[in-house]
């Protein structure tokens, strides 16, 4: 199954609903005009299509595997991470200075969702190596960063984050990995790591783990937890590669899905110790970790993004082929598919999720350039907020969906779907991890009402409500019936969004295990008014070119059913998550523990 | 991980809900005594538990495989089917007179529930061989019946279903597979079926196939579709086996679940000819297969049913044992993570789902028996129509819920529900076919739509809505704040329902296409509303039980917590799909072909 990058509704989001235009007048942005960004995501979606998307299925069937410490990787991986370091895409948003492209986040958002429909196993080398590099960026000293980045942004070198032990998950207050200071600057590192992700392969002359441990003196808990630079290879002063340190991958991960992706169990420190410098400063590790991890949780809410449009692809080029059954309408013989009712909604479910979910991703990481570069201190504080708001939705929700998305794709194909030649059962498969990894819904549950909402009393989220509403009376203010039925649906959803919202706010303090019992689902809740309220924009936008004779009149309706779908389909569930929300945690919690 | 047979809520199902007592009346059901269906729930959880659950896991392992038409089945299935055929498991609810116990299904559905939750893939090969016998006992001739039932019912020979071809799939009407009449009352049987589960293997001594195909004069489409015994191995006028039939197996799929379970591809005459004999009349064969059809149907039900339990106990135990993060309510250092909100939430969605569904089966199955077996025609008549509209609801919803609760059940294990040796993964898999074969859930929902609910104008249907809003009524006069919590959501649910219907009677000829937009969500929307009324009955008498003192208060507690849970979460959802429904088809139906 080819995939084809679904360029004009990227383009159609970038610079209708994200702003590009005004991006590419960021300081530094000034390289992202709109010839450079059509010609980008072009690029990289023909490097998707041709070099990535057709090792997807041989690297399921053919994983990875372990053999006396080595990994080695499934066929053609190695070659494509040479000609994708190679041809500059490992440095797209890296820093010129160190050999990278520099474009704004707006730029590489839709190039990383490429790169997940193209080859999810693929796309976690460069998205762990992203996040590494943001690591060195925020904090690493120059000699670090001069040692690291331009291996690293080249695709010489790779990254990996190495924090997940047997007995800590979700709670790195229980890592137990020793760094022992040796007293010249380095440190001596013994522990456990697993699920470290690309923690082992043959894609790379060396791999760069970055390491969650505690020094022995440090305080208990998360704020005794420090970050380490343990490279495979030890890096001599002329940068050349050294000795083979002390860190070994015992095994790899028998998994559902992203079989291709090497999932290591690394032993740190069995002969002797790992050598390991500090980045930063001690016991500020989980900080510094956070900057990869939210870097990396909106890859991978890019990540749902990417497999869902690769499952609606496929299913939909299955549905316009496959023959079975009268037209229901009346028709002589057997037709596609497609003609069958349930298939269409199948088919328009997948589809405006996966376009909700994109749109508000891309708005989110425009939103994270004007914060990072805006001149204007004011609009680069209300847009870092913004940001930090949609990050635990974007990989929460989107993640979600994409599960969704990928159950429908198996099912659109009927008997087909579960056949594993069909290749529909593997995005179903695959999918399946990203609501859990780079923390679990509910961790981004947790992040969205405690960090996100109850810190500043819900103003950033009532401040996106209000913009919500005014979406909401623009369409409402139309002829058009689809957008008046849009805008009758949008205001319920952010009437209900508001009501949990205040629920929230009010109640977290005095019933805590009651709101966090609703936390999944008001991160649900918010993912679906904000992404119905992007497409209620894009319809509003879509009619206007309509009107004006603009563009592709056939992507404009087209845009507009889709956003009218996501409306009385989607949007319509958000008031029985109020109620799940605000009425439903005594029923959460009702039971006792020897109950279940 | 063990299997626990759940006998408390079965038999409170059975005993509270379903009328166990009432079907013990019946003539020909005398011997199901309470003291008789406790022991057979007993000693077959007992079987199930210690033959079948721990071959679960290694079936899926290590798959039945095809070498030059034989296929050897998973280690330790054949021993374990030996063993069920002898213990009389597989003439649970058989004719007494080819050798079965002759129990009513009423008794025979929780033992198919148990086997499902024990072994998927096992379980189907009775599943097949059950619906074979039923067709058999309903068009065979005396002949037919002496010859094949009592080695089927034995478990000495096995039954399969042969419908599909590689064109033919939820459309019978292509099918092309060929029957010649060779005047001697054989036909010879050319074509290939494929996707037939135990199409070949090693666990009986025949396989009995049941074949649907064309003689040469047959009308066109569904109406010319005959059905045929077609034995693996041809039987001696002295029962004992003949010849080797010329139907081959020529492979096995690749499946992303149920591996254990050998789905075949069976080329049919291509060595001059399978010889068959007629079932029945001829050009009848789809009403035939129908009967094994349904009773297949309501047996997938119980496969979701089985599944989903499965993946709950799983996933309790797991959140019991797992230590993680400390208790939002403070605790000195971590906790299980069952006292975390939402693995509550996530194991309630599992749970209540789970009792929902299957308190509407059992209640389904009893009716079956009562529509069977009862003295007066009219209650006959009743139940069995009652039973009918039930079929599709306990197929669709049940399987669509258990893909959702296995799914829930990996969010639960987090990284380790990823991995394949913790086995939450292969429920994921597993339950992924049960919303496709046997008629997808869109083909339930046509079922659901037009013969259930169109043709009698909705009358059935609203018979049932009266008898929800009949417990409604009762919920709504406690004392008990759940109850009434309940009885709101119900109230409102049996609305949402009720219009729908209307609306699906009203417009079902006017506008077909809108009709069966929302036929799936119709299907599912009648899931909750009447799974939430079975709760809402369990939670009455629960209620009733904790006031007289009567029984084990805790299970009584949990039952009106797990209602209450269900109230708020689920059947909260309805109104979501009334809107869906009756505005949301024109959403459905947007787009273009071209525009997909």
């Amino acid at each position: 199954m080819p995939y084809v990058a679904p360029l004009k509704d990227m383009l159609f989001v970038l610079n209708e609903l994200a702003g590009m235009e005004q991006v590419a007048q960021l300081p530094g942005c000034e390289d992202a005009t709109a010839e450079t960004v059509e010609a980008v995501l072009h690029e990289h979606g023909k490097f998707c299509s041709e070099v990535l998307a057709p090792l997807n299925r041989s690297g399921d069937v053919e994983p990875s595997f372990w053999h006396d410490g080595q990994v080695t990787t499934s066929k053609g991986f190695k070659e494509a991470f040479k000609a994708f370091g190679e041809a500059g895409w490992m440095g797209l948003p890296h820093p010129v200075e160190f050999g990278g492209q520099g474009l704004p986040k707006t730029v590489a958002t839709p190039c990383i969702e490429m790169l997940n429909s193209a080859n999810l196993s693929f796309a976690l080398c460069p998205l762990l190596t992203d996040g590494a590099i943001e690591a060195f960026m925020t904090a690493g000293t120059e000699e670090q960063k001069n040692t690291y980045l331009e291996n690293m942004i080249s695709g010489k070198w790779t990254g990996t984050m190495n924090l997940t032990e047997p007995q800590a998950g979700s709670d790195l207050a229980l890592v137990r990995t020793r760094a022992v200071s040796q007293g010249d600057g380095t440190f001596k590192i013994f522990g456990t790591k697993i699920f470290i992700t690309y923690g082992e392969h043959d894609m790379a002359e060396n791999i760069i783990h970055l390491v969650l441990a505690r020094t022995p003196d440090a305080p208990e808990g998360v704020k005794g937890i420090s970050l380490f630079i343990v490279p495979k290879f030890l890096i001599n002063a002329d940068g050349t590669l050294g000795a083979r340190n002390d860190v070994q991958c015992v095994s790899l991960e028998h998994k559902l899905g992203i079989k291709a992706s090497p999932t290591a169990v690394l032993q740190f420190g069995d002969h002797g110790g790992a050598i390991g410098t500090l980045v930063g400063e001690e016991n500020r590790g989980l900080e510094y970790m956070f900057i990869m991890m939210n870097a990396a949780r909106f890859g991978v809410g890019m990540q749902g993004v990417g497999i869902a449009e690769r499952a609606y692809q496929k299913a939909a080029a299955f549905a316009k082929e496959r023959v079975q059954s009268r037209d229901l309408a009346g028709s002589a013989g057997a037709v596609t598919i497609i003609h069958h009712p349930d298939v269409r909604r199948m088919l328009m479910t997948m589809r405006s999720q996966t376009e909700a979910a994109r749109a508000l991703a891309y708005v989110a990481a425009a939103a994270s350039d004007v914060g990072h570069s805006h001149a204007d201190e004011a609009t680069r504080k209300e847009n870092q907020a913004f940001y930090e708001y949609l990050v635990p939705i974007v990989k929460g929700w989107s993640t979600e969906m994409a599960i969704d998305v990928a159950s429908n794709g198996v099912q659109v194909h009927g008997g087909m779907g579960f056949i594993e030649e069909t290749g529909a059962a593997q995005y179903y498969r695959d999918a399946r991890i990203l609501a859990i990894y780079e923390g679990t819904t509910a961790i981004q549950a947790n992040d969205l009402v405690g960090r996100k909402t109850a810190r500043d009393g819900g103003a950033v989220a009532n401040g996106i409500i209000a913009q919500v509403r005014y979406t909401h009376q623009q369409l409402a203010g139309s002829s058009n019936a689809d957008l008046i039925a849009i805008s009758k649906q949008l205001a319920l959803a952010a009437t209900a969004l508001e009501q949990v919202v205040g629920y929230v706010v009010a109640n977290v303090k005095s019933d805590i295990k009651g709101v966090f019992a609703g936390s999944v689902l008001y991160l649900k809740l918010a993912g679906i008014v904000l992404g119905g309220w992007q497409l209620g924009r894009a319809a509003l936008i879509a009619q206007e070119k309509l009107q004006s004779g603009q563009g592709d009149a056939s992507f404009y309706r087209a845009k507009i059913g889709t956003a009218r779908f996501f409306a009385d389909h989607i949007l319509a569930q958000a008031d029985a998550h109020r109620v799940a929300i605000i009425e439903g945690s005594a029923g959460v919690l009702a039971l006792t523990e020897d109950q279940f």
